[in-house]
């Protein structure tokens, strides 16, 4: 298993584009994501009841569609809230792909982001759709293009991809995906597409996607905001040759644990950029009675503003951690608790079965002060652990947000 | 019905005292509420797990003393997270004033706020206790003191009262309280006392405290962060000299009605004071299957950091609205929504039927500058109302919880 270069062009027969067709400012705004072979679909989506057009389109092709080639993004617009007119636009989308690529529509999957509220600009769309077909290629410079033209608020573009070996053929599996604001994915992140040249059923690929977003996507918080748009997307179109995996046997295992390399990579990437933000907080909770407790416990500290506001002010202001782990919901004894902060900087122990240790500040303020921070809380109560990723909540968050669409 | 001057001393019987002890830096950090005969004490408190000395002292005298006559706070120090030690802190502080007024220690209610995990320092705590008892006055201006002495990075004391008439007797309520951050109240607020020189049996006071807090206290929040100190206590010593209530009558009424007045206010000014914040967001949620409904949404949009900045920015960034709505939990149709905005700056429709009405963005913003703002949801699916205060989310929260302890 090895971390390679690229994204979503790795693996076999996939090509990508990323362009400006208009409707941004200035910014690449249009991207598509091409297998040249039929693959197998698989996709998780936001559970927020307010979807937007593509979510719901996508979801529809999900169960229904045999399979997948193509996926068409785009940022700038959400295509939420956007009714009977928003659906038909994002048809008309997937259409004008479908065609260029003298596809049928059923095999588009479609996904926006940005501004909740306004129609798709169809000119710029519709041109955009021809010009993504022409310059679509299998190249990682196409991959990247691909990555920055589905940015919104992100600094940089976020791709992560991995090599290894099933049945002895030579697996890839590569992926882009974008925050960084309105991220508390439940089911999803904001947008994200992956790739694999890997054989799998459809049903065993959906599996593993929607096994895999519960450790890695749905962990990361920038400001519990849960979009409308949130959509992971997985295509697989077996070009490697290896023999389908139709059984959740050891080959089925280590394709997890590579899907697990790139999303957790790329889960990480995105609350590393929250918007404003200027460090990652991770945040381990052990010792819990369940495994489901300690993913409460763990997303209540990674999404509490005043536990993010001292991560950015350096301040081991740990009793803010014990209350937001005290309000979670989960039940648990805070005279047995015991918590760390470790960083490249060393590791440091600030609290001993609920109360302060006598640590030195100085230590506590260096230790923060990385662009990586993990925070430990061992509950010593069983043995279920969990581990979820934040950002510190800062000036930029307040900045960026205020004046957003202006 | 009328609202009057003052807060905790507006009531017969009651006396009170603000001071500065020693615990903080410079202003006033310790207050004394003080009843001339035994009061009915009632209280509703955080529900943390993680809960502050005081707290569990407060919540054992509520079911086990006949009266309680007085209330000592602090600010500065929260006395939570400390252990069997906080704990025998907190009962010296109660043990202190129990013995400068010659009552016994089981009727003195303790309440705490400011920096978690830090031990009370018992030199000021002990000196203070005797200067609050000499202090006492049943002036308005001793309640001034005494609601200055509670505040942490709250900018002004918050109080309010009112009289009203029940069995020809005139009855008063008055009451105080502080924000201003890890507000996000769960059965109680950060602190407040309300005293009243009603009689009524100790069963209804508590039943009435405990409604009222759902529709008041437990309807703000500032950063959706539940301290691990809120209390409210309630105290009521009889003296208007009106026939004890003892059933829901007419009277109770009358009195719930009074006392929802006096909380209302001080829950609105918490929130309009928080940490930071410019101005006040109302929410109200119409149209819901059920009330309980209503709650759930109208909080999950006052919670919303991407509101909450939207409305900082003047912004009428509506979509974000219908996405807090949207992944609140509750099932509602986004196609049937109206919006509002209004303020005393005008009214305005943003959304019908879940899509963006033709409004003037001048217009918005206009309503939006306002230093109170409310926005309305209607969801036309039944006749579950709520409302929900909040505040915007600003630069000086950031800066005043980044460096909170330093």
């Amino acid at each position: 298993m090895k971390i390679i270069d690229g994204g979503v062009t790795v693996a076999k027969g996939f090509k990508a584009s990323g362009i400006y067709a208009g409707i941004k400012k200035k910014r690449k705004d249009m991207a598509l994501v091409y297998s040249t072979v039929p693959a197998k679909g698989a996709g998780t989506f936001t559970t927020n009841v307010v979807k937007a057009a593509p979510v719901k389109w996508d979801i529809k092709l999900t169960k229904e569609s045999d399979y997948i080639q193509a996926v068409v993004l785009n940022s700038g617009v959400a295509n939420a809230c956007t009714g009977v007119e928003g659906d038909l636009n994002n048809e008309k989308m997937a259409k004008a792909v479908a065609k260029e690529l003298d596809l049928p529509v059923s095999s588009i999957y479609t996904a926006s982001t940005g501004v909740i509220g306004k129609q798709l600009p169809m000119d710029a769309i519709l041109s955009g759709a021809v010009t993504l077909v022409k310059e679509l290629e299998d190249t990682l410079e196409a991959g990247d293009l691909a990555a920055e033209a589905i940015m919104t608020t992100d600094t940089y573009p976020k791709q992560c991809a991995v090599s290894f070996e099933i049945d002895g053929k030579e697996i890839k599996i590569g992926g882009m995906a974008k925050g960084s604001g309105m991220i508390h994915p439940n089911m999803a992140t904001m947008l994200g597409v992956v790739t694999t040249d890997l054989a799998i059923s459809k049903e065993l690929l959906q599996e593993a996607l929607s096994e895999n977003v519960k450790h890695t996507f749905n962990m990361i918080s920038v400001d519990r905001d849960t979009s409308t748009n949130d959509s992971l997307l997985l295509l697989a179109n077996g070009l490697a040759g290896n023999k389908e995996i139709t059984t959740k046997d050891k080959d089925y295992e280590t394709f997890c644990e590579a899907l697990n390399i790139v999303t957790t990579n790329l889960a990480k990437k995105m609350a590393a950029d929250g918007e404003g933000a200027t460090k990652l907080l991770e945040v381990q909770v052990l010792g819990a009675p369940t495994k489901e407790e300690a993913i409460i416990l763990s997303k209540s500290i990674i999404t509490s503003n005043l536990v993010k506001t001292a991560v950015f002010g350096n301040d081991a202001n740990w009793g803010r951690i014990l209350c937001a782990m005290g309000y979670s919901g989960v039940n648990f004894d805070p005279d047995m608790v015991d918590l760390y902060i470790e960083s490249s900087e060393g590791k440091l122990m600030l609290v001993e079965k609920g109360m302060a240790t006598d640590y030195s500040e100085e230590t506590a303020t260096k230790i923060l002060s990385s662009k990586e921070v993990k925070a430990i809380a061992d509950l010593k109560a069983g043995n279920g652990s969990a581990t979820a990723w934040g950002c510190d909540l800062t000036y930029d968050y307040v900045k960026i947000n205020a004046d957003y669409r202006s």
